[in-house]
This record gives C-alpha cells, structure tokens and sequence, in this order.
C-alpha cells in the first residue's frame, strides 16, 4: 500500500446519481470537505428515472433550482383510466388530476433522469465547493468502528481505481442505449460495460473519511462491503419501458394514462419532454414458467405488444430514444447505516416497480433527510447522536412505499382486480405519492410538547429490523394529529414539512412564499405567528418575547450567529402594524446595512394575489399566534406558544452544540 | 478609402445600450446578417435606468428572457406618498398600489440598467448569431438616397473606428463611477471620456449596410449626422439621482415612495435590489437664477438635501453604488426615419425626466416595434412600405409621453399644486405607464374592419411633425373602442397588444397563458376563438372554416410555411371535445413527430388554476367566437368574424410578400 496515494475528506459520497448528488448539494451549502465520486464516466444521458413529484421540486426550490425542471420538463396535469367496455374496445373511463389540488405549490414534472442530474451538476458547478469526480471504481472499504465521540480522526478508508478513460464513455446525445436489471451487475453495471482488462488499469488512491454515504443504486457496492442485502422478493412481472416520440392516433398520448386490455395486459403512458412519451409495458411471459427469454424483449416486441393493448388505436414510432426492461422487485435493506458513520441511501437500500415514479424521488428525499445531519455533525454544530434519526425516519417511508407499491402494482398488473374506480385508488394514494406527507416518529429533532419524554435517541429502535411492510394504508393518507398541538397550530404536523402559503412582508408589501423563507442552508427556523398586533396585549406579549430572545441570558446566543433565524408573521391588517416598532430582534441593525426589512410578514391582502389566509390554513387562532421551529429540511421539530420560549430552548438544548463545547464554526 | 477594410451587412445597429439591443434580440430570432456596435467598451456597470415596466416585461417574456430580471429585481408593489401635515411634520398620507391589478401578468421590476442588458446580451450569446463589437465609434455616415425598391444593394455607409483599448474601460464593479448630462457631449459622451489622442488611434472599417438604426441615446451621433435635433424645452428642474445601502429609521425606505416636504423640496425613492435605494433629489438651485453651479452637487450634498426633505427621520449611508445630475428635458426629435433605411429610437429620438421609470421601457418598446419590420422587410417576407408605420406608431407615443410627464414633473415639483390626491395622479396614468395600453393608428398593420378604406401608407403623416403634446390625459388611460368589433370582442382593442389569460391545452389538460403561443420569432398568428364546439351547427362553422385554411387554393399556402400560425381557442368543456375530432390543419400532422397537440386550447376550468374565462375577460360570445389577427409583436392586427376569411386573407395581402414574389426564405 505504500505506494498508494492517501488522502482525506470530511464526507465521501459514493454515487452520483440523484441521491448521491443532493448529498452533495447539501455538502456544498457547508464549509466542509467533502468529495462525490462516479464509476461511470458521465451523467446518464436519457431515459431511466423521469418523475419529479410535488415535495422534491419543492426540495429543489430550496436550493434554488427548480426553475430549470420547471421550465424544461412536461407538466403532468391530469391522468386518464381507459378500460374495455362490454364489447372490449377500449374506452376512457375517467379523467383524474394528477396531484391533489392545494397540497403543495408544485405539481408534478416529467422530465429525464439525465436532465435532472445536470439540474444539481449545475448547482454544484456554481457553488464551487464540491466536484463530482468521475471515472472511479471504488475498491476496497476498511471500517473497525471508533469511539463515536472521535470527532477528528477519519476512520473509514475506501480505496478507489481511478479508471480514467478506460471505461467506454456514454454519447450524452446517442440513441437507443439501453440497459437491464436482468443483466448481471458483473456485467453491466449501470450501463457502463467492464472488462477484465480496463479493471486492471488506473491508479489508485485510499481515501480516508470521516462519514461516508453509499448511494450506489440497487447494485450497491458500498452495502455489498458492508454485508447487506436487500431483503424482500421479486415478482413475475416483466416490464418493459421504453422512451418514443410516438405516430398515434391514441386521443390521450399527451396525458398519462393507464390502458388495460380486456386480455393482452397493461400499458402505462407517462407524456414526457421533446414530444417523447414514456411507455411502460406489461411484458409477462406467461408461457415460459418463470425463466424470462430476454432476447424476446426488444423495442420492436414492446411497440408489437402496446399496438395490441391499445387496438383500434394505431401507434407506431420513428424515433425510440431509450428502453431497457426491469422484472418488479419489492425488497428493502434491514439497515440503512453502520455504527452512525456509513450510510446507505436511495436503490442501495429499498428497490419497487418503477410506474409510479417514486423511486427517484424517495432515494433524493432519503438523503435531503440525511445531508444536513452529517454536513451539521462534521461542522460541529448538531450533536453526533442525530445521525441516530437518518434510519428509523427512512426505513419506515421505504417499508410503506413498498406496501402501496405492492397494492399498486396489483391494481395494474393483476387482471382479477376491478379497475373501475381508478380515480378512488389515485386518491388513496395521492398525498403519498406527493412526497408532502412524509411523516416521521418522535425524536430529539420532533417534539410533541405533550409528549417530550419520549426519546428515539435511548429507544433503541434505530439498528433492529422489526416492522413488516404495512398493509394497511392508513399512512399513505393523513399524519396523525398530535393532541398537544391540535389547539395552537391544528393543520400544522410535527415532523411534518410545514406547507407554505403567500404572507406579505410588513416592508415591502411584496408577497411572499413561507417556504422562500427557509431555504437548504443548514439553519434552523423559529417562526412566530405572532397573532394580531393590532391588540395592545398582544403586541406586548410579543415585545416580551422579543426582549427575552435579545436577553444576554437567551439561548440564541448560546449557538454559532445565524444558525438560528427568527421569522414573525402577524395577523393584524399589515397597514396597522409599524416595522419599527416592533422589537429589533425581529428586524436585525446591521451596521453597514441597515434593518433587515426581510424578517417581518403580515398574513393580510394583497395588492396582486389575493389573501392567503395563512393562519387559517394552518389553523393558527389569529389572536394568540404560536411558535414553530423548522429543521434546515422544512420538517416540523416543534409547536408551542408565543410565552413558551424555555420549551424551544430545551429543543434546541437536545440537538445543537454550544458554542462554548466547540472551536468550529459553520460557514453560512 | 483605398486601405480601410470594406465589408456588408443587413442591418447595422448603432447603439448596445436598452434600445439597441431589443433591435439585436430581434435579428437574432432572423437568419439575416447584423452587427450591432457600441463605442463604450463595457456596458453600463450599474445605475442609470432602473424600471421595467409590465409591458417591457411582456416583451422580455416573448423573447423568453424575463426569468433573470424578476429573480434578480426588486418586486414593486406599493407606492406611498409622504407629505407635511398641518404642523410641518411629514407623515404617511396614501398607499397606493404601484400597478393596478389585472392589466398584466407581470407588475414593475426595479433593476440596474447594466443587469438588464446583460439579460439580453445572455440571450445574444445563447442564439450565437449577433455579438456587441465594443470599442467601435462611428465617424462618418454616407447617404445619399436609393431607389426604394432595391433590396439587394448596401447604400448606407459608416465608417467606425475601432478604438480597441484606447478608451477607459470602466470597471464592472467600481464603486462612485459618475455620469451627467450637465456635462457637454463633446467631453463626456455616455460615460467615456475621450482625448484627442485616442480618436487619433485604431483602425476604421466601411461598413455599408442596408439598413441603419441610430440607438446611440441622447447625444445621438446618428442623429446628428442626419441633421436632426431634439426639439422642446430644457425645464429648470435640477435632479440629483444616487444609489445607496441607506441608514435610517424611514419606515417605507423598502417602498417607492414620493416624499414632500414643508418647504424643502421632493424626494422620490425607488427600492432596489441588494438592500439598494435609488434616490431622486430636488436640488433645484433657486438662488443662483437659471446658472447651475455643478460643483455643489456630489452625493455629500444630495445625501444633505435628502436629511432635510426627510426630517424627523434619519438618513445616511456608507455605500454609494452610482449617482448622477440631471436637468430634466422634455424633447422630441422631428423624424424617427430618414427615407425608411436610416432610423433612431430611443434617448436618440425622446428624452424627459427619469422620475417615472420610462426612458428605458418607451426605448426598448420603440425598436420591439421597429425590429422585426425591418428584419421581415430584409428577410423578404415583408413589403418595405410596412417600414413607414415606425414612425407614426412610436412618434405618437413619445408626444403622450412628454405631455404625461409635463403633467407629471409639475405635480412633483410645483409646491403650488395640491398633492393630496396621490392616489387619483397615480390612477390616470397606471395603463400608460404600464406600458400596456400603448395603441396605434390604422395602417396596412392595424385593420379597423369598419374602417378598411384609410391607410397610412399613403396619408403622408409620416414625415411632418405637426401635433404637439396632447394635453388632455385621454390618450394615458383607455383605448377608443372600434365600434366594428366592439361586437365580437368588445375588450380586444385592434392596435393594442392582447391581453394574456390562461386557458387549458386540449391535449394534455395544463394551463397555458395565451401570450406564451406568441413569441418574438417575427409569426403572424391567427387565433380562431372558435366559440361552443359542443353546438353542432358552431362545430360545423369551424369545420368548414379548417377546410377553407387546409384547402390548395387558401392565402396559407401563399407564404412561407409557418410564417403564420393558427391557434385555436374554443369556449366548450374541454371534455366534450375530442381533438382529433377537428379538422386536421388545427392539429397539423408531422410524419416524423405526429400530431401537433399544441395548437387547441379549451377556456375552461383547469384542475390547479382555476377558470379564467378568456372569452369573457375578451368580450367574446362564447357560442359564436370570432378571430383575432395578432402582429408578431403581439397587437392586434385584426378582428373579424369566424366566416370572414377573406378579410383576413386581404389583410395579409397588404403585409407579406407571397412565394411567388421572391427567392428568399425566413428561417423560423
């Protein structure tokens, strides 16, 4: 070994793909050293993962870059059912939206996989902090454990082949490339073919870290090193996908739509960008008991097998741009991390059918769950213990994402299920699927006031693999109203992400979106729904409150400048509240600057939009108000009242570091 | 002339400030040739203009670059205005809103000049076929008529010299760079100071063009050498303008705002981005009569003059981005046009006071006017006559304008007038400011059904200079209402840009603004609101009117294919219509791409964003519908009933030149 290169880094991410890459975007909005390495030499080019769901454009707002999805891809409205009516012809039977109307401001957008890697790779490039490294095979993982208190030696060495361009590079613009999961992972490996010689070449380089996040798709490498295995089982059904510009005369091309055949099986059309329409087609083989003749799968036996589901519509096409075949696994990891210092996130650790485009989403929701934790313990800011939270708040959305894809796919795929009321299955699902309702347990990051001795941090719950998938899809449908909070905040969830309505800011009369307020930079929010300061006990409750947050003795001054922002929203008519004269810890002096006019909102009228009636979206009683506290991923920690300040201090106390216990400072 | 450098093109724009490049946007959307020269060797690095009203946004939008500004901008909404009570002490008088709600989807936008140019020079760069050439000062301009039909020949010509680094360059990032028209054009010309010895250097070039556009601001040079001046009057109204991160404890210092004192003079301030205010200073000097003395003026003396308009409050800075002296001017040349080969727009044509953020919006609307006229009269799509509407389209506006701000100047400045009523002043010139409301003349452009037998191409208006400034207000607020097609859509007002709604896409159900299938790509575009599709007689109306547009013998196939475009807006439920039902030609066939689903809209509800009822809001009967013929600058060119084609097909006899006449194709 001593004539391998060592070098160090705070976090290694192993896999650029989306997961890997919001890691990596977390990582670039700290002051850390963290590397993202590739054994591919490129993006993915086309085809592959396409949906973006409502929560993850709204997670891509919070880095700044939605706009680009927004813009490039196609916005899925509505979807339509087609069945066959008595005489078997085909038939639309209902229309239905494509995400419940009101639950988030973000719809949902069909856009290539490759086209929203570049959308981060764009991100990463402006901030300049973190480069993904492409070309290296990782090869070797060492890991003995450590004493979790070590905070400075970096005790997981992974050694990487850094293979150049020894491995065929993918044309970013090619046609029909394609690849399988019925390939065997030596083989292909996430499209990039090896052999046994190009292995040979490269140098090498032992890459000691601190943290690392094994992000490396359902053909883990990293999991494989760590002796985990997905567990679960494969079904029989064979999917075939592939991305055409279809000749049709089918009315609802440019929808999506479920069509099933009275008895030649199902197609799922999802319309995509660059008049492209996503085709999933049911390839099983029923003839051949179990044991697939791949070589019978091919654009032309799919195009063969959609023009005989959807008779008497023709369909044809010219131009195929990508299409591969998967077989339907449900199966998850029972571990999501080793010791609190290597992570699994993404396919390394839950793999579904792909139809309802939920993987990508999920694997990126996994590790915007995870990226601020690490990013927070490495800068010395979160305590260690809070990686602690990372498995049981995924593992659990990955073990019901498993159960309603079951349920799902037999609604697709299996012929005795009445499919007349598509629009009640879509509706089951539909704040699921959203990504908005994701829900967590109660931990050090969730308090339920009525509840705060509760703590996942001593419950031992995070390393065992117990719960079963659920059937009951209870989950899938609406969180759990905490009791304690129901009275201050009744349509706001702990551990929930907080909606966002328009409020107007006291000083520029603009309005403003909540969730512009709390963007992915690592800060914690308190925010004050201060109710209506236009009574005069109110108001003084509020000054009173500002006195005690500016007090020499208030526990903002316990942590690193900025780590905690303070946002108020009042309720009064915003033409009756000063700015000024609130307290200035609600609008900071800044010597150079001035007041900082963007920490005050009025929940009134608008001049343009209209009245959001924030307070009572949430269900806030526009009188007395209350506080919220809002991790750096926009999830609910804590709800209380406007003269339960201790109650946020306590909070804090449990999670953040003071500075007194550090020398680090985060960057912001 | 033997050793300087010859060389051609189309178009040759003088000029890379606002105006300029709103004629360079629209060559580059034109496969022709044109060079675009500025004698600065940067763009303005900050200050000066600032506004960009709803209109000019519309018009960013069409280009599809208004993203930047309105991420980078800062959002104006409300204005308040400021005034001496009783006892002398300044209080809040009215909040008004800065645009009235619904005349646009877009409101003001408060920018620095420079960002704003490098918005289009983005869009420039990315369309790859027209580039500022910097450091070129144009010396000499040979004219001596031509016959106007000849379209081959180059018989202007400008001799420019490039300066290279021979001029100061400015620094993008300076901080206190200065400029002033108090200065006399010969030593300062737009900010660069030049010496004897510089003009002495570089080399020079005879650029013959076809066509010359003069944008070179006030002291124009092309203006000069066409022997034009501005005509009107120098007022005595002396303002200090300076951008600065202000001190204060102002409430509304995040708000435009119009403050009056007691007897100290005005302020105007103009929130902007990055914790900027803009401030307009009266500093008219009434002790030193008509002489003014320039050295008194620095941003030291404004910030005094400001402290005492603001008294109680208080106002210092530490950061001064820019700042400037103006006298206000209210003056308009007498030509915008020389033989229709030579044309000036902009500061070059009109100045007046900066106060209301108009300058840069009428310049930049002047040459959206004028760009793709003369790019499809170079193109050959256009007959060259249409060159002669320039004139008498933007000369009209320019007098509303300075008769606006005569009205306007007098109300700021003019203590002997009552300022009470901010809100009435703000209400009658809303529309006009807006940028919205603009409205032209009949012509060969403007088709008043009624009125078909006028024609400005032959009414001679074009070239004297004989109205003065309207007084009477009429003009800013509401369009006269043509009683030929108050019928059939009693708000869409021929002459003036459509307004935009949204309507929902037959095809895949998403909602789509009407103005977003109205680019700036130099189309013509029919819009068939073809009415209640769910009447049979109404369908059959529409059908018919398919086979007459599809027919060999239809005025379509008389020019270049997609030169115009046909949409369709129908006012039945979108679920009762099925698209492939219609007549092919408003779903046009693509062998290789199949139908084109972007062509039908429904106004109906949309499952997310409401129902914005279209043909209400246009004054259209939803059974009968009619159609709208909109210019490829979005006004309106013509409306006519469903069944009068023909009037439609005359209407494009007058403007476009047909197949037959010519070889040359427009590259859409």
């Amino acid at each position: 070994m001593a004539d391998i290169k060592e070098s160090h880094t705070d976090l290694l991410i192993i896999g650029a793909g989306p997961a890997g890459l919001i890691t990596a975007a977390w990582a670039s909005q700290y002051n850390i050293s963290a590397r993202i390495i590739d054994k591919k030499a490129s993006r993915i080019p086309n085809g592959h993962a396409d949906g973006l769901q409502p929560r993850t454009l709204e997670i891509f707002d919070s880095f700044g870059f939605v706009d680009q999805p927004l813009k490039e891809g196609c916005h899925e409205t509505e979807i339509c059912s087609w069945n066959p009516d008595s005489s078997g012809t085909l038939q639309r039977t209902q229309r239905v939206v494509s995400q419940k109307p009101g639950i988030s401001r973000f719809q949902v957008i069909i856009l290539h996989q490759g086209a929203i890697e570049q959308t981060v790779l764009d991100f990463l490039k402006l901030g300049g902090r973190v480069e993904v490294e492409r070309n290296v095979m990782p090869e070797r993982l060492e890991w003995e454990g450590c004493n979790p208190s070590d905070r400075d030696s970096h005790p997981i060495a992974v050694t990487v082949r850094h293979t150049g361009d020894t491995t065929s590079r993918q044309p970013l613009n090619g046609t029909n490339p394609k690849t399988t999961n019925l390939a065997s992972d030596r083989v292909v490996a996430n499209g990039i073919a090896l052999t046994g010689q190009d292995e040979a070449k490269g140098r090498l380089e032992r890459i000691r870290a601190k943290y690392v996040v094994g992000c490396d798709g359902a053909h883990s490498w990293t999991r494989t090193q760590l002796g985990l295995s997905l567990e679960g089982k494969m079904t029989h059904h064979i999917c075939g996908v592939m991305d055409i510009v279809p000749l049709t005369n089918f009315p609802d091309i440019r929808q999506s739509c479920a069509i099933h055949s009275a008895s030649s099986g199902s197609i799922m059309i999802v319309p995509r960008e660059r008049r492209l329409v996503r085709f999933y087609i049911q390839m099983d083989d029923t003839s051949n008991s179990g044991i697939l003749d791949r070589s019978r799968i091919n654009p032309e036996s799919m195009l063969k097998a959609a023009q005989t589901i959807m008779k008497p519509y023709t369909l044809s096409f010219k131009y195929c741009e990508w299409w591969s075949v998967y077989r339907v696994g449900q199966r998850v990891a029972p571990k999501f991390s080793v010791d609190e210092r290597l992570f699994l996130a993404g396919d390394a650790v839950h793999t579904h059918s792909p139809t309802l485009g939920q993987g990508m989403n999920v694997s990126m929701q996994d590790t915007y769950n995870l990226g601020w934790k690490i990013c927070g313990v490495i800068n010395r800011t979160l305590k260690p213990e809070i990686l602690e939270t990372y498995q049981p708040e995924r593992r659990q959305i990955a073990l019901e994402l498993i159960a309603m894809d079951h349920e799902v796919s037999k609604f697709y795929y299996d012929n005795s299920i009445s499919r007349k009321d598509f629009q009640s299955q879509r509706e089951r699902f539909y704040e699921f699927l959203s990504g908005v309702s994701v829900k967590y347990g109660p931990s050090a990051l969730v308090k339920d006031s009525s509840a705060r001795s509760r703590s996942p941090l001593t419950s031992g719950s995070s390393s065992t693999y117990t719960a079963e998938p659920s059937q009951t899809s209870n989950n899938f449908c609406e969180p759990e109203k905490p009791t304690s909070s129901r009275n201050l905040a009744t349509n706001i969830y702990p551990s929930v992400r907080i909606p966002s309505f328009k409020v107007v800011n006291q000083g520029d009369a603009c309005p403003t979106h909540i969730a512009s307020l709390l963007p992915s930079t690592g800060q914690w929010r308190i925010l004050i729904f201060a109710g209506d300061l236009s009574f005069r006990s109110q108001f003084a409750r509020i000054q009173a409150l500002g006195s005690h947050l500016a007090a020499p003795s208030s526990f903002l001054h316990l942590y690193p400048a900025n780590l905690i922002e303070v946002y108020t929203i009042h309720s009064a008519s915003r033409a009756r509240v000063e700015l000024l004269d609130l307290h200035e810890v609600f609008h900071p002096w800044d010597e150079d600057a001035g007041y900082d006019y963007w920490k005050v909102y009025a929940d009134d009228d608008s001049w343009h939009e209209g009245f959001a009636d924030a307070y009572g979206a949430y269900g806030i009683d526009r009188k007395d108000g209350c506080l919220v506290v809002c991790r750096p991923d926009q999830h609910v920690g804590l709800i209380c009242g406007v003269d339960e300040l201790s109650v946020v201090e306590e909070y804090f106390k449990g999670i953040l570091i003071q500075r007194s216990d550090t020398q680090g400072r985060r960057k912001l």
